[in-house]
């Protein structure tokens, strides 16, 4: 789009790091979403702070869209180059800095891969607990930027729960650190937590400090299965309604669950499936697994078991964790349309049926699981990329699920950021306030050249 | 200081809603510091939304400062008229809306009082954790707006992690919606947490949705009590490190526990004490208490007591909770000038010795005591209010423990906010992020007619 001067971008990162080649535009074109993939001007591998802020006193001079691309593990489209210009691949600044070990707190660069950090904080004892699906490939500056969370959200909470402070460069190249090191503060302004889940829209991270947590003494995981979707759905809200505190709990639909059996080697019934997993203290394990098979049991269930975490049962959450990944392999070419929406507790159920409702009138298939413990619901609907009125009808049911969640009161997007897939739905779900944020977005970047097409609708400001 | 037509308001609000008697801008002129007190030039209390709209539309209208006040608490001169204007008088809007028991959550007003809400989520079994020191009369909208927290933000954590979504109304009359019924979200820009904790200098706070908890099985409560400072914040740290999960974990010094002992007609030992306290079911708790116990025994406690939550028990919390209170009480016609600093856990006993040492070299009394497990220290300095050199060394020792924690990396302000009082340390804490809140202000208050004053320190703007 804009003619780029390769030389200046040589200069900052040096000849090495520039590339505007074909291999590597398409390798940074198109992230795990169904979005049409967008091809950056020019990758660049910056490998500091200082080089990122030349880079970005550089863009804004030329007016150059700059997308912070790390692991290109998200689903909503966030870090695909729609609008050309300056690809920043940040996956090479993935040090841990520093890890204070007294304090539970360690400092990392964003390309730090989320798997790795925890392998290295649990030689002390601790860990980061967010647990989002792709974990082998995630980077703390992208679970940052998209606030990510997954499996373990309903006891631990989200990736903003723990950042502390972050070091951010703005566009037109200033670096700001926000935040401090106390546990708490009432210091201001929370700019931390403006830039948590921001999506590179207001500035690219180029360093996290995080508070971490001691690994649990014990862990032990439970899987029960049931008859009905309705007697799994009442289980999760019984036990969080008294007092369990679980690590996660997870359900997977009947479909998502016979897929996961073939695709993962497991054989539970093909059925509504709860996974529960207990983080604690032996004894108190122990009493919650007992009252869990209680609450189970009344709510029809029709198998319970429970294991140490052991092999078998990493095998058990790699299942889960990899549904999205299953549901994939078992529809080779197909395209899978996500929904993210997260609806309070009490009308999760409702939203499951209300899928499997619109996907046996459609006659199209549509996956639902996801953590249920948040009231977050994962769908996926499967259609054939080049029939284009397939796709139009995965589109709408997704589109119909999202909006049913916001007229419960929900979100459109649970854990997975906005992107380009959920900024259709900005509108519904913020009102006014959309405008507030696209005010607040001008202030930070005023030339608009963060992560351009991200986040807001393109007739938002019109509107 | 404005000229203010007062038939304009009584038009919004009524006759009787709109005051400009001496009484009433007295009532409102100062909060619980030390700050200078300051009159609105009218007083109104609003009843509804409707009408806190059209008070701040014609405020813009006439450029008049707005600063809303609910129990008049808080420590920082946060809701102090120091520019005249308009008070808004936020108490009588102090229902609850709505409570949603299956989803643990609950809508009020923002004049609703803290103590006041428990009591009504207690008949359901819920309740609201963070717990400041002005429990009997602190508001909800006072808690949000300072992002409050108290003694049990070591568990539970601050006033910040319970705020679902808010109903804001803007300086120029415009009614925000911010956030969602979900538990969790990366739906654009996270607008809650920026209005949380922003003191009433963005916009006014009309509604308030929080999650709220289940209260535990069983609460105990232990003190311990240790003939140097140093075993009991070394018994704080191994406590924390050891996985234990405290639900309060309070520190005071010598001097406090005399004066608490003398205030509150307790006769434990006058040497530094731990105030401990655990939520959790039957077992959980006796392992944790037996646990503590040899903690607090291998750092050289001198005494260890633990009871069930009774009247007792009750009694001694109420001690730690009046600790300012006692204070106050023991030195009557005195100006006590608190800190409210923030460090890292591993820093917190180094905070303590050096407030102790800057105390012992000045001869001036300065009490020391907090939220050991946050890190949060509070100090309060004792001195004579019309001695001019005293006051000044008063607020010299304070300043120097607040710019000790903040080279620690802490924070100037760990709950009680900014207002007045901590704008001096901003530039210190946050660098050139103190530009980029000012730059937000200005997009979100244009006129500045929000609480002015307040946070930003007089001269940043031309700094």
């Amino acid at each position: 789009m804009q003619s780029i001067d390769r030389q200046a971008l040589e200069r900052i990162v040096g000849t090495s790091n520039v590339s505007t080649r074909d291999a590597d535009l398409d390798a940074h074109s198109i992230d795990e979403s169904h979005s049409r993939p967008g091809r950056a001007d020019v990758v660049v591998w910056p490998t500091s702070t200082e080089q990122v802020s030349a880079l970005l006193a550089w863009a804004q001079q030329e007016c150059v869209p700059v997308v912070p691309w790390s692991a290109g593990s998200s689903l909503e489209g966030n870090p695909v180059p729609c609008c050309g210009g300056l690809l920043l691949a940040m996956y090479r600044m993935n040090r841990i800095i520093e890890i204070r070990e007294r304090d539970l707190q360690v400092v990392v660069q964003p390309g730090m891969v989320y798997a790795e950090l925890n392998k290295e904080l649990g030689r002390q004892g601790m860990f980061f607990p967010p647990a989002p699906g792709s974990s082998e490939v995630a980077t703390i500056g992208g679970m940052v930027s998209n606030n990510s969370s997954g499996m373990r959200a309903v006891k631990y909470g989200v990736t903003r729960d723990y950042i502390l402070s972050l070091e951010v460069v703005l566009a037109g190249g200033q670096v700001l650190r926000v935040g401090s090191n106390a546990t708490k503060s009432s210091s201001g302004y929370d700019l931390v937590d403006l830039f948590v889940g921001s999506e590179g829209t207001l500035g690219v991270i180029t360093e996290v400090t995080m508070q971490v947590t001691g690994l649990p003494e014990r862990v032990m995981a439970v899987t029960s299965s049931f008859p009905t979707l309705d007697g799994a759905t009442d289980a999760v809200y019984e036990t969080l309604r008294s007092g369990l505190d679980p690590a996660a709990i997870e359900i997977l639909d009947a479909d998502t669950m016979r897929i996961t059996n073939e695709q993962q080697g497991l054989s539970l019934p093909n059925v509504p499936t709860l996974f529960v997993e207990f983080h604690g203290s032996n004894d108190g394990i122990a009493q919650e697994i007992d009252y869990l098979r209680e609450i189970c049991d009344e709510c029809g269930a029709v198998r319970f078991d429970f294991a140490e975490y052991t092999e078998a049962r990493e095998a058990l959450w790699r299942a889960r964790r990899e549904a999205r990944e299953s549901i994939k392999r078992s529809h080779p070419g197909k395209t899978l349309i996500g929904g993210d929406a997260c609806v309070p507790m009490s009308r999760f159920g409702e939203l499951v049926r209300y899928t499997h409702q619109l996907a046996d009138e459609s006659g199209l298939r549509i996956y639902a699981f996801g953590h249920a413990g948040d009231g977050n619901l994962h769908t996926e609907a499967i259609v054939d990329g080049n029939d284009p009125a397939e796709f139009a009808l995965g589109e709408e049911l997704t589109s119909k699920v999202i909006r049913r969640a916001l007229e419960m009161g929900g979100t459109a997007t649970g854990e997975h950021g906005v992107g380009l897939m959920k900024r259709s739905f900005m509108r519904q779900e913020h009102g006014a306030a959309l405008d507030v944020m696209r005010a607040i977005k001008r202030t930070l970047d005023p030339y608009g050249i963060m992560n351009p097409g991200k986040i807001f609708p393109e007739d938002s400001a019109a509107e």
